[in-house]
């Protein structure tokens, strides 16, 4: 280590003259490169989403726009590609793709969020329900129905008294011996089954969860197969009823509705007895011995719904974002210094409203892509281990909860940054972010899921603990390890000592900020010290009574979730990281060497303050990171056009009047009228320039 | 100063054992102290927002609802109290009450934020055009159309190339003296006027802003009364053509649209001439000789949009959060530590979302009734200075961009803390929301708006500088002043003092961010030094070349945005510490104490890491900032109820299911039904039960 200045090497400390030259995105090469694993697939699949067959129809009203998803599904069902099946196994006509599915899945929601969502519940939680909870021999019986469509499907798990906590719900399913008949009943009016979609209307089953009582004993949430409508007439079936949830915020193209049930029977074969079984005395039999195990691993294989809704914020934001970005590129207002007007994107404050959600879409999407990766390798059964489903089941819940957070947040800013023309349907962002909010909190409140994947970092952190201080040698090393590495932050010395290394020198400052490592540390180091520091003081609570347990995990509630948080940003940004080395063209993997610069230190810039408090950051090196990201900004000015359209996604997909080049038509012909006036010598001269004149000539 | 521990108070370090006692909150005694200074006014625009005739109707199509706005306006017309005149002159029907008419347009976003825009539309643009802009005759003229709604108008100022920047709009006017007419012309498709409320169905005339023409000089931008529609056959009138704007993300009962017009002709005498005005022969003149200043003195007079978008996004903000708190009050979900399910609120992530925001809702409205008082002083003519006026437009600029923002993330929030019953319409915060969007970029994009405020705080900045070093012993002094002050911050010096008076006494750094003193100081120290620092860094621009210029404005507009930020959270600040002050109840405000301080320590700790880089906390007393607040909230946790209600909306406000109490009684019957189960003897034992006691056994 040294205190000499570096060699300067010029106005730009990150890129020297060569990488200024090199610096270019080959959009082909990238857009291919995204295409991830399933390629074809994939590029099948966001063709149908740009297929005008497909299109949300913003005109039509909500009933209508229900029929008319129900009438692209069965379009989908019709298709030669059936991208719907690809879960579904080969001998019922699948293919056994689980992976694949979830990414042409994730396509659907360019074409119409409804669509997507309302396909989701048919095949990805209707179906999904008979294909994983239930024996194959159910899956023989009712997997055709439900993906051909001959049977619409509800997936009836919450109610209205029960939303996150599934454990809890009302709804029971007693076993009555003398029928062999489970009798599906719902006591009261917070039991109601709320929020389905397919309910309302088109449903004429449903995979209805409850508890199940046999022999006196209630054995917990199980899932059962529940005919609902007469398919002929679609009236309710006798002691079914229900009602619609009417109109919401958005996916109006749904007809989500409540169902209840007065000792409705079905036969004890329509249990969904992959994890839990009745034999015909009312013996219960199950393969998981916990009752809370058995509970978690049918909610676990579930999971799909959380990875799939991951990549589509992303998708989503990404739609946003690419239309806000053309339109910024040609869209100017006010005159800036050569008397003609600045392009948006020319302006800082919109370079910071925009450039850093791009970093962090791309960063999303390659952490779907591994979070697909994860998913395929459990369901296709290539690695179905107990703890890859766990680490499965916390990724999704850490990446979910993040993405349509970003999305929304997207969006929002998305449409802002287009004025008023951002409002207008025609330019389609107010109708993404409408239907896309509701992402946040189902399947799984983001709240929620952050504290679960909270729980988790802190679980393992235990038992790492445990694992090191088993012997008594351990157990010294660690204490003396943790008193050290507290003194180094809490006093100062580890800023101390960044200080000395960058006198004189605030570029190498920035310089130490732009090292991947560096940045790989500081975001890895939040999260151990932040799970370090909410398992310490929550230790307490494992010996404390009830109430005081309750009062510490309320104490670190909010840092647990932010511990969450911290974990999908580390995630993020180490699923970027491995991209980059992917990446062969050398233009190309600078611009993204930006780009994941710009997430990792946008990251950072967030929480500054804890890197401050935490004696991570020097004042100095805090005092950079801002005015670093700024440039970076700039440095990307020129590429983010580009960069938005390697997503690939065409007019066709963006469908907004104000990203199809109509803005820079209209400023063409103004700008030909103006010189036109001007040639013809009868332009008016402005009073401020005869005044200017005036004063002048006194 | 001692470093001696105080004495210890309790667990609780804010509140002593009397404090505790006497908290409490004095609802309908702080209700009308938050009526403001025109509580009757105001308390009739309330009930007029209740009445279920007024209320938005989620049912109609965007073209049924726009006609029933229209009916719902001519009913105010034809309503006894004539609140929509409030601002119009006495000897035309009005009442010369200027702040008065902006309280009760406030309300109206209560019943249907669309009849609220489209009321602005036509009495608060269209009419206040004429009403700003017009001579006395043109009033006695026009106004009484526009007023009695025999007029509906358009304000057609902006057009699909210029929104912020009006004074580069291409609409032309150019005055013919041989038949004293001017000729309102579009010149090209950029030129269109759009977004129009009224436009494009119901609209018989329109205010229409062009550059004014005469006698081969451009006079800069001007407004015309120009007719467009036949009220009879409601045709367009020859020469004026537009369109339907169609959907849009929200307000759909207002029928936006786009004009144009080739060669219209308008009397002279339709210029609305009190700024300026066109002799017969075509000689301009104007009272105001700067084109510059006449401008801004035109647009200046239209400041009341503004002022009244931050009351009504304050009073949209505390509509969602009046719901979401009476549902969390209520919902519970997961068994706490005594077995019964807990209530949200008593979730400390649940306080966080939503009380920071109920802080900030107060905050709003007190700076919104000072903002009220700026706006009666000039527009009642009371103190009509330069200097008021332009204290009223910084004042309306900065809250108005920051209050609508709020509002959209604190709906958002709200939304999301009513999970899935949130999304349903039937709740009204997605409703609430949709059409509140379009506030954070009508009438002055946020962030155009926040770089006018900032512009202004950085020319003050100059002007004092300019006084205070006038001579050259001020200008010493002014020099050793700054030398010392940034000496004393960027050395840490201060931040060590504090770190010496706090050894050993956490309570003792709290106690220090309780005081009222040190909040002040720490949000009012944050404006004048950012705005300081970002005045020095772009004196270099008044010196350089344009692009030299514009790089230099460009590095420092995202720090602009930000002064403007921090100008906003200090007034809004200083709003509540004054309004502290009229509280007579001492439990109120006490209560009210706790709320402010959590506004002006949220607000700090949004901005921890500035007061750590710069100075102005030292490490140990940032780390408790957080703490704190959540110390307070939980305190809060028993007043959140009465908080909302202060705010003197009921349910046929709020009109939302999920605040009705139909929450608690749902819960209250599935109590009833477990406990009648239980007591029957017929209840299941739980398999989890069973296993536990087995395992007890063993």
């Amino acid at each position: 280590m040294t205190t000499m200045s570096a060699p300067a090497t010029g106005h730009d400390d990150h890129a020297g003259p060569d990488d200024a030259a090199t610096a270019r995105v080959d959009v082909a090469g990238l857009s291919e490169l995204l295409l991830g694993r399933w390629p074809d697939q994939r590029r099948r699949a966001r063709a149908r989403a740009g297929d005008p067959f497909y299109a949300k129809d913003e005109s039509l009203t909500p009933t209508e726009h229900r029929e008319r998803v129900l009438e692209q599904m069965r379009a989908m069902v019709a298709s030669d590609d059936k991208l719907s099946w690809l879960a579904f196994p080969e001998r019922l006509g699948g293919f056994d793709e689980p992976g694949a599915n979830l990414a042409c899945f994730t396509e659907l929601v360019a074409a119409d969020p409804s669509l997507q969502i309302k396909s989701g519940v048919q095949w990805g939680l209707f179906g999904a329900a008979i294909l994983h909870l239930g024996t194959p021999e159910q899956q023989d019986r009712l997997l055709p129905g439900a993906m051909d469509l001959s049977v619409p499907g509800a997936f009836a798990m919450t109610e209205t008294g029960h939303g996150s906590d599934v454990d809890s719900i009302g709804t029971t399913a007693t076993y009555d011996p003398e029928t062999e008949e489970f009798v599906i009943h719902t006591p009261f009016r917070g039991a109601w089954k709320d929020y389905l979609g397919n309910a309302a209307v088109h449903a004429t089953a449903a995979t209805v969860f409850a508890q199940l009582i046999t022999n006196g004993v209630n054995h917990g949430v199980h899932c059962f197969y529940v005919p609902i409508r007469d398919a002929a007439t679609m009236e309710f079936l006798p002691g079914v009823g229900g009602e619609d949830d009417g109109l919401k915020g958005g996916l109006r193209g749904i007809d989500n509705g409540r169902l209840h049930f007065t000792g409705v029977r079905v036969p004890r074969t329509d249990l969904l007895a992959r994890y839990g079984s009745v034999a015909p005395d009312g013996t219960y039999s199950s393969s998981i011995d916990s009752p809370g195990r058995r509970f978690f691993t049918m909610l676990g294989s579930l999971v799909q719904g959380r990875v799939s809704l991951d990549g589509s914020a992303v998708t989503a934001a990404k739609l946003g974002l690419a239309i806000a970005v053309k339109y910024g590129a040609e869209r100017r207002q006010f005159a800036g210094a050569q008397g003609e007007e600045v392009v948006l994107l020319d302006y800082a404050t919109h370079r910071r409203r925009l450039f850093p959600r791009i970093a962090e879409a791309y960063a999303g999407h390659f952490a779907n892509e591994r979070l697909l990766d994860l998913f395929d390798d459990v369901f296709s059964g290539a690695q179905d281990t107990p703890e890859r489903r766990e680490d499965l089941e916390t990724t999704a819940a850490a990446l979910k909860s993040t993405s349509t957070a970003f999305a929304l947040d997207t969006l929002q800013e998305c449409r802002e940054a287009c004025g008023g023309a951002g409002f207008l349907t025609e330019n389609r962002i107010t109708s993404l972010r409408a239907d896309l909010d509701v992402y946040a909190t189902f399947e799984g409140d983001n709240t929620v899921l952050a504290q679960l994947v909270a729980k988790r970092l802190v679980a393992d952190y235990g038992r790492e603990v445990k694992g090191a201080t088993r012997t008594p040698a351990g157990m010294a090393r660690f204490v003396v390890e943790r008193a050290t590495s507290a003194a180094l932050h809490r006093t100062g010395l580890r800023r101390a000592q960044q200080a000395l290394a960058d006198v004189g020198d605030p570029r190498r400052a920035a310089g130490h900020l732009r090292d991947a490592e560096t940045q790989r540390e500081l975001l890895a180091d939040r999260v151990a010290t932040m799970v370090e520091e909410v398992a310490q003081a929550m230790r307490p609570a494992l010996k404390a009574d009830p109430a005081e347990a309750a009062r510490i995990l309320d104490e670190n509630q909010t840092a647990l979730v932010e511990a969450a948080r911290a974990h999908a940003d580390l995630l993020r940004w180490e699923a970027f990281t491995e991209a980059l080395a992917t990446i062969e063209d050398t233009g190309t993997r600078l611009v993204m060497t930006w780009v994941r610069d710009v997430f990792g230190l946008t990251v950072i810039e967030r929480n500054l303050t804890w890197y401050l408090l935490h004696g991570r950051l020097s004042d100095q090196r805090a005092r950079t990171v801002t005015g670093y990201v700024d440039r970076l900004l700039r440095r990307l000015r020129p590429h983010v056009v580009d960069l938005v359209d390697a997503w690939g996604y065409g007019q066709e997909h963006l469908r907004a009047a104000i990203s199809s080049g109509a803005e820079a038509e209209r400023q063409d012909e103004a700008r030909a009228y103006y010189q036109a006036l001007r040639a013809s010598g009868n332009a008016p001269v402005s009073e401020k320039a005869l005044r200017k004149k005036e004063q002048k000539q006194r």
